[in-house]
């Protein structure tokens, strides 16, 4: 079974998150093995200077980079990446298990995006929207592509 | 205080997804007074006909413009449509808040889209994404989004 790895910098705040994120990993669990990663967030000043942004970057990334092998196929989450459709990512995704990608991780950033180390690490940046999503949100509108891809490739019915 | 409308096909079934309505609902509710109208889905049979789908969204359709005011300004979320920045996003809302559109009605349709009707009535199309996400989700993600413009044109901090 093909294993996918969520690393993300910090928690799910709100109850609602918690359970639609539950939900989905437990409806993903037929068709793959999730797992999250919460790695801890940096506290952010008000009126932070651009060094100690990244410096947060920097410090956050290191954790992100922890949890990442070797050997995994790394898909950011950036607003700096590259856009596609539902059934281009789950052509993306079905490719990436076929070829024997079997540890496919997603990284989302922190509330100031991603460390150049993290970029530089990364295989494939993929752009949910031009629109900024809560980080929170993006974990589980990303949940739900995975769920939908596999639901696309597998021909089955998917109506909502 | 300006009138925010949201009408959408379907209920929310899951009770995450409700409680995430809720909760933006309540923080939006110093910025301006949002309401949701839920006009009913039609039943969609998993092998049906071109025809048959032309008939629900038809169907649909109708029931969504029951809900619009002559002088509603009309945005509709549409895979069609434009995308933007939230930004962007903030801005129009802005300028249509300051322009004395005071009803701006949203309208997220259901399974299978929006009606030929529906999309001409339209005064713009909102593509929040290439992937497609669920109807409830896309409730929810527009809900924030409008309560993310708010904290935008007000200059006020927003981290999560």
């Amino acid at each position: 079974m093909v294993n996918i790895k969520l690393v993300v910098v910090g928690k799910l705040k709100e109850q609602f998150h918690k359970d639609a994120c539950n939900e989905y990993l437990k409806r993903l669990s037929r068709y793959a093995k999730v797992s999250i990663f919460e790695v801890e967030d940096e506290k952010i000043k008000d009126n932070s200077s651009y060094k100690e942004d990244l410096m947060v970057l920097d410090k956050e990334g290191k954790r992100i980079l922890k949890q990442v092998k070797e050997n995994d196929y790394v898909i950011l989450l950036d607003l700096h990446g590259v856009e596609e459709s539902s059934e281009k990512f789950a052509k993306r995704l079905d490719m990436l298990i076929g070829g024997n990608s079997s540890n496919i991780t997603f990284v989302i950033g922190g509330s100031l995006g991603l460390s150049q180390e993290v970029i530089t690490r990364s295989n494939f940046r993929l752009k949910l929207s031009p629109m900024t999503f809560t980080h929170q949100m993006t974990r589980i509108i990303i949940l739900e592509q995975i769920y939908r891809a596999f639901k696309i490739n597998g021909n089955e019915n998917y109506h909502k």
